[in-house]
């Protein structure tokens, strides 16, 4: 069989039947080699961005890789930034990348590029096939290194003859990695620190962020008076009734120092510890307070829920979480929309088991707050803050996910980012109903021109954040791209078309309009600011009655 | 003044007075410092693929660079594609790429990521600022790197810190920086072959392709019988009426072979030695026959205008091109869309001065042939093969011609790679007519995929070419993003939208529906690829007196 015909083998061997594709002449082999593998599912994009980005959702709800099929240099480089935010969500996912022929490459042709750099700014592992009857095994080593724990991106750069040689042979599927467990010494310094009765708090990550290992997390933090923060964008993290309060450390650095103030112990569970997200003049980069010990309880590839339910065992923690939130709906909002209704429409009518990407960047700020009371679902987020994330997530994810709804929340500058992917929905009859924050701004610039201290009359600058001249229609763009949409301007309005669009099966794309936040954003963003800070204890506490009363 | 501000007036002193913008919080003193110069035209993007490839289109009209403004490593990854093409373009351009600041580099925060990598990828020059006192002079270089001939893509990478940090100083302009002229030796070279008799081409890129270097290249052919021929991909070629007939040397390897058979000597002037765009199984991939000496004239960034000249002299070639095309209106077309009528239309109505460029794929082939006798008018073309460069370009052109008609002729699968560049067209009025050739396919890679030799039973690859499920709606999508648009369906009727669309001012795009070329592409193609056989002199010869002929 021909190079092309035997990574393909490979790859369903080993569990890999999605590809997210954007292909090219020199990928052609591969694309034949789909008539004789029906195992594998191609999923055709208009755009690499949409591609890695989907491969990212899907790895997010698998836990398993989702291969790309990127056309040269180019393809890759199109595809970066949604690779830069599966690399920072430390999932598993592998690029096919087609290149020339090896004995092309010498003549640099137009589209010759040096793949293997652009590869390099991404991956954890990249390599260049030489010889049709290597491409087995690279496969496999490439699958075995993409899933090393926690999960990372790998590239395979696949030349067209090596793709079209003879002689090639599947390779056996890579063995399964398991995280590896904690030590106990560390585990015991961790429970030494925790029961000392100093200010203290768990900062969840990765896989600390399911389920299990929040309700194990919740019993810790109840056996030794610890607050529970999770970190501020992460790869995926279940939410709703039944789990813990766990608020997410901010992202303005302002409030996560409000967050983090007073500790003396910051121990980490599959989180890094917690930095600025840029820097600001005169302002410190690390959000760690004075005093406070940094401890590792779980790094991202260690095991995380096993640590924490062995720490939880040591610490003779309650045997269950003693606060969990109810199922509780949120009432119907009325009126305007704003960062407050959209979230309580979302929250309203969240059905069970939904998958919330949320991209929706100023607008999103209180959605936390509304849907924890909601039905139990994942929320998925911006974890490299590259936006265009939202919407080839949200692809990636109804693919992973066939039964479950998938409800994208995009602010509009971000949807423009990879509109694309709207027409992969409508092609594979995806379940997914988007809903675009439409604020006619990059309104979180706005804010961030006065956090970085830069001045000026403004005219010029701001003008540099207004998306209102012209405004964007993105229902126009929906139906552009085969998918039913439409557009609403009050709370009652999108949490009718949003009940409606969920319950209906296919994509469907809801535009929100929402008032212009391009003048004084920064006093309406206060109030939303402030409802951060039910993230302490004792307001969340508060905040924990409050959802349980009437 | 602080840095942001001294970077600002080296550009706009060195003549740098267009940005082409996405930024984000790392650039906010750079965006602020835009309120106190008010020579920088800064132009906001949605996508930075469309601020990459406006600044290519900008400076192929110009021959001066523009800036681009970039958010960190993700920014500068989705503007790769068309700096490759602009590298590909050997035009001038910088890209100002905002980096955290030095001081949280070393945090790893969410965005952080290795820029130089990728900056590696695609520039001539790339270098990180560190300090505000060296930026002045660091940009400097960075214009002096941009503008070494041929013209280089130069990357300044300039960190948050260093942008606000005070104690800068603007620097002067660096000194422009002629081609290096041809030495007589290689002239007499070249000259001594051209003159022996024996079969000959001259294969122009480049500046060679401007009017004045045109003719004089067809004065050198006349006076030693020397075929001409351009090549493939140019970044700008003058065409049209008082030119001499000059063939681009064919997409396909086997219709180039054609073109090139039976040379002994093949001059470069301005261009590379001729290679397969892709590998094929067992196919060369050096298009330069048996036999054929190359000899080089001008390298790209040598004076290849004055070298054609001076060899004209020492051929003693005639004083006037002895056959230029003569200004003939193409007979308005009718019936059925085809690539023929399509590029009957637009051959029609060409204005004087326009700017065609030109990303329109297979639907593009006849272009060239019913053009050449238009008014004189620019064609910048996909000089690196990555497609969603036409609409980014068009942008870039418009800006940097205000006073001249840009039509823009892009495929359907290219059109939604950048579509992003609408918007930034309605946003700044520019007079850009777009025409989607919309075949609802990938038509190219039909006939790559049996090009390539790859075999199947067909269904599921040719599946990842075909764009018709859903059918994309550019009307809609235009409409999405403030560009008044229609469709239509036949010769008569593109050609009177044409007309009216490129006598009003404003942005506009019609959306021209063709028969699906995804059955039988190779057979409907073929007509078309004939028509390319007019590049064989005696064939040119004919062509001329048809097109003379009433």
């Amino acid at each position: 069989m021909n190079g092309a015909q035997a990574l393909m083998r490979t790859l369903v061997d080993a569990g890999v039947t999605v590809c997210f594709t954007n292909p090219g002449t020199s990928e052609m082999h591969f694309v034949a080699a789909l008539d004789a593998e029906p195992r594998m599912r191609a999923v055709l994009t208009l755009f690499e961005g949409v591609a890695t980005g989907a491969a990212d959702g899907y790895a997010r709800m698998t836990d398993r890789p989702a291969a790309t099929l990127l056309h040269l240099g180019c393809g890759l480089g199109n595809g970066l930034a949604n690779l830069h935010n599966a690399r920072r969500a430390h999932v598993p996912l592998l690029n096919i990348v087609g290149d020339h022929a090896t004995h092309h490459a010498p003549l640099d042709a137009p589209l010759q590029s040096d793949i293997e750099t652009v590869a390099r700014a991404v991956s954890g592992w990249w390599r260049t096939c030489r010889h049709p009857q290597e491409l087995g095994q690279l496969a496999a080593q490439a699958l075995a290194a993409a899933q090393q724990p926690p999960g990372q991106v790998a590239t395979l750069i696949l030349p067209a003859d090596v793709s079209w040689g003879e002689g090639a042979e599947p390779a056996p599927p890579p063995p399964p990695l398991a995280p590896m467990p904690v030590e106990d010494d560390r585990l015991e310094q961790v429970a030494r620190a925790l029961a000392s009765g100093e200010p203290a708090a768990l900062l969840l990550g990765g896989r600390a962020l399911r389920a299990a290992a929040q309700l194990d997390a919740a019993r810790v933090a109840a056996a030794c008076g610890a607050r529970l923060l999770a970190e501020t964008f992460p790869a995926r993290i279940e939410r709703g009734a039944g789990l813990p309060p766990l608020p997410r450390l901010a992202y303005l650095a302002e409030l996560a120092g409000t967050q983090l103030r007073g500790l003396r112990h910051l121990v980490l569970v599959g989180a890094r510890a917690p930095v600025s997200f840029f820097a600001y003049p005169g302002k410190p980069g690390s959000l760690v307070p004075p005093g406070c010990t940094v401890h590792t309880l779980a790094a991202p590839q260690e095991d995380a829920a096993d640590a924490l339910q062995r720490l939880a065992q040591r610490l003779r923690a309650p045997a269950r979480a003693p606060m969990v939130w109810p199922l509780r709906q949120v009432p119907r909002p009325r009126g305007r929309l704003s960062p407050a209704s959209v979230a309580r429409a979302v929250a309203h009518v969240l059905p069970p088991d939904a998958i919330l990407v949320d991209e929706s960047q100023t607008t999103g700020v209180l959605l936390p707050h509304f849907t924890r009371t909601a039905p139990r679902h994942d929320v998925l987020t911006l974890t490299g803050g590259a936006i265009g994330q939202g919407l080839p997530n949200a692809v990636g994810a109804a693919i992973a996910c066939p039964g479950r709804p998938v409800l994208a929340l995009v602010g509009d500058g971000a949807a423009m980012y990879t509109p694309q992917a709207l027409w992969t929905m409508a092609r594979e009859g995806l379940h997914v109903v988007t809903v675009v924050l439409n604020n006619r701004a990059y309104a979180i610039l706005n804010l961030e021109l006065r956090r970085t201290g830069a001045v000026g009359d403004g005219r010029r600058a701001r003008a540099q954040f207004d998306l209102a001249q012209p405004p964007l229609d993105f229902v126009a763009l929906a139906q552009g791209m085969g998918v039913p949409a439409q557009r609403v301007a009050t709370a009652e309005a999108l949490q009718e078309a949003l009940a409606r669009a969920l319950a209906a099966p296919g994509p469907h794309l809801i535009e929100a309009v929402l008032p212009s936040t391009m003048r004084g954003v920064r006093l309406r963003l206060l109030p939303y600011v402030l409802g951060l800070l039910p993230s302490l204890p004792a307001a969340v506490a508060r905040g924990v009655q409050r959802a349980v009363a009437p």
